[in-house]
């Protein structure tokens, strides 16, 4: 721990791993693929769960728990989503073991193989949509809206801590309407609260639209997203909400009486964001140092270190209870690091390390003089404050903390986004610099995944706020369907 | 919905059956064993789920997530945790799917056979020791105490819903200790933080104590448990703690390096309750007519039911918004039922049926008499009130309702526990009436084993209050070594 960490400049990917290993927000586990979430990593997606759980409820959501396992038929019964996600499934086959020949062991045990294998869900469309049959017979069943928060498992040959793992964590709302349009707009009002969170909360400004065809979620009329840039200029698709049309009431057969008393297809959505984002936290704000989190995020917004010798603890304790009272009435999260075995020094540098927004040290002389130094992680500022009304300047700076890093995250996309119309000129700068790249585009498949193949990057997001009008296609050259904005990816 | 449940008296199993899925806490799904936990149901695990996590925080507990997949030969590492749990565990064998021949279905690809199969979590303990291997070195690194929230599997023939599924949601806690006395500490710690949640929060009583050795969970060194009555005076096992004492670290082999510079074995502990103490709340307070919440877990501790028509709608609403203004400055939590297409009396039998604690009328005449009637679900008492200070009134009653609630339940038990010395009479007591049978025992497995099979009823208990100075052993007659307590239980 504290040993620093790789420079970003230097090795970018390395960078990511020691942060993620030496501030403990995960380890690599014995099973291939899959992470072991430490208690501060968990403890920064329990306030990241907890925001979100909280902005589902305010749009009227609940909360259900369906089966880890999914029947193997199911995932059949919707053509596309089978061809997404067969690949890449855990497949359970067998329900007991026994002991090996030699007793040294234990195997699948062959008189307890399973009539019809279980997948371990890689998503819940099918077992959700199978209840939903149940549950819905007339307009008055609708809407349903619910979410889950589960583990799922993809397996994934190359997987890196976060951003891509065989086991994760995640949300998943599956929503069922009368109508195309009450789906349409449930589908935009949950990306809407992804955006928000990810601003207010991640303090990461990010890209909102449709996703292109061959982008999309296996199953969906649309998938809409949000993507973000990371600190090396690269994108990471952060959230996804589909409008699953009636594809799935389709495959399970799901119908209801309309208020006409006919028979109708129900309309359908999910939406989902999962672990990943705590990897998007890490590369959007860390620095050389290692971890900075957003205040509203970080599992401590200020971290507390007392230093003193034996002479001036009783000072020193007094004058940080003065303090810590003033924060607790402004409610204010803070730890207070007392372990007497680390020096002050070294604690100043493992807390900046993980990221802590905030670090107050409190000596004999700011006793004294009845004050407290803040440093500000993001700045590396230092400002010394009288203790009077400290708990308020306190949540005060954090806001400001929490603003800024919104605002920094924001100048540094947009300065490392760029208008491009010539094609050559954009694989040079892509490959050299990297960053998100507003062109035009034909609307072929074809010419998109042409450029993937030649420059690695891939269209991110057909954005909301595109203005086509006057484009050609960066590839062809053609009248441009779209703008879209092309970058390397996560 | 509301078309009334069987009766307890006529057939209780019946009766919970009818309950769980007429109040729509939960369903049968299409994987068998497996069941859905729709979301009034979930919303009462997640106060419990919250109420808890609470106590464990402040017991100085943190969260972490493990890998759901555990290699097959950590499972065999421990030799008792593995003839415990191999029997009834889900095996991962292929991580693909493939097409079947006729295309019309997929099947596990051969090609993608694991090399070592996985075993879905029963439990966690072989998948964390592995990992505090590698985060353990020096005393320094101690103690460890960290909480799972997860889904465990284990395959189960006979279900019933929340109380034996084969997929269940639970908590596991797993701490590393440096002395076989700390350990011994917090394993009586969180039993008792468990005693506490269980009668504080689902207002029932529980009896405390050691298991005996052939009940205890495989691999522990002792189990202690919380034992609940519930309402057809079957025992449930409602939460256990274990103190493994050094037989994880030695599987696992996980030393630390104590402060006199020796190697030296960890000393562990785990404790778990699950979504089985949702059945708990339904069969402890349920009755005929449905439900009964205690108003500190309940979803909604007040629903507030407005009557009207047409020319009374604005008076009654305006007064609704009077009182439902007092119960959020009181933070009394609500729901305010406005379905219009449903009758009063409808709403009332629903909400009967899914045990709101406290049901608020409010018609016309109350709006006139600056009144509202309070229905309370677990006497059936009405109260007419007048809305001066009603928030403050509604907690107070809330709180009131709670009490009673456990102090209801636990004259049911203590009605109904007898004590014993006499054979035949306890076997006709106990097959006729059921119940808690407080008798002397030898301590020899021989008798317990006997009992069960000839009663059906097992020791839950070796109570902590014990007393078995005079006794004599139920079966044997030798001197008793324990006063223990026998029933059947689920």
């Amino acid at each position: 721990m504290s040993k620093g960490v790789t420079k970003q400049s230097e090795d970018f990917p390395k960078w990511y791993t020691d942060v993620v290993t030496k501030a403990e927000l995960a380890d690599y586990s014995p099973v291939k693929g899959s992470m072991v979430i430490r208690p501060y990593g968990f403890a920064l997606w329990e306030n990241m769960k907890a925001a979100l759980d909280n902005m589902f409820k305010e749009t009227g959501h609940v909360n259900a728990y369906f089966p880890l396992f999914i029947p193997k038929s199911f995932l059949s019964k919707e053509a596309e989503h089978v061809d997404g996600f067969a690949k890449e499934c855990a497949v359970v086959t067998h329900h007991r073991l026994r002991a090996t020949a030699d007793g040294k062991g234990v195997e699948a045990d062959p008189d307890a193989k399973l009539e019809e294998e279980l997948i371990v869900r890689p998503t819940s469309e099918t077992i959700i949509w199978s209840m939903y049959k149940k549950w819905i017979n007339s307009y008055r069943d609708l809407p349903i809206l619910i979410n889950q928060w589960a583990n799922v498992v993809r397996w994934e040959m190359r997987t890196r801590l976060f951003l891509r793992t065989t086991e994760f964590l995640w949300q998943e709302g599956h929503t069922a309407h009368a109508t195309a349009e009450e789906a349409e707009e449930e589908t935009l009002k949950m990306l809407e609260v992804y955006r928000k969170f990810a601003e207010e909360f991640m303090a990461i400004p990010v890209l909102t639209g449709p996703k292109t065809e061959s982008e999309k979620f296996a199953g969906a009329e649309t998938t809409y997203c949000i993507e973000a840039m990371m600190g090396d200029k690269k994108a990471l698709q952060s959230g996804t909400s589909h409008n699953l049309g009636q594809n799935f009431a389709k495959a399970f057969d799901v119908t209801f009486q309309n208020e006409n008393n006919e028979q109708d297809l129900v309309w359908a959505t999910s939406w989902g964001v999962s672990t990943r984002l705590v990897g998007a936290v890490i590369m959007a704000h860390g620095d050389d140092k290692g971890l900075i989190l957003p205040p509203k995020i970080a599992p401590y917004p200020v971290v507390i270190i007392p230093i003193f010798r034996d002479d001036t603890k009783d000072a020193v304790m007094k004058h940080t209870e003065k303090i810590t009272e003033s924060l607790k009435s402004a409610g204010v999260i803070f730890h207070l690091d007392l372990r007497e075995k680390m020096s002050p020094g070294w604690k100043f540098n493992e807390w900046e390390m993980k990221g802590a927004p905030l670090r107050m040290e409190i000596g004999p002389r700011d006793a004294e003089n009845d004050a407290v130094v803040l440093a500000r992680r993001d700045t590396g500022e230092k400002i010394t404050q009288n203790i009077g009304k400290i708990g308020e300047f306190t949540a005060n700076l954090l806001n400001e903390i929490q603003n800024a890093m919104l605002e920094k995250a924001k100048i540094f996309r947009d300065d490392n986004t760029f208008d491009i119309a010539d094609y050559d000129e954009f694989k040079q700068r892509n490959e050299s610099d990297g960053g998100f790249y507003r062109a035009g585009w034909c609307g072929s498949e074809e010419c998109e995944s042409k450029v993937q193949e030649e420059t690695k990057a891939t269209i991110r997001v057909i954005p909301f706020d595109e203005n086509p009008s006057g484009k050609t296609c960066l590839l062809c050259g053609k009248k441009a369907k779209h703008e879209v904005v092309f970058s390397k990816a996560y």
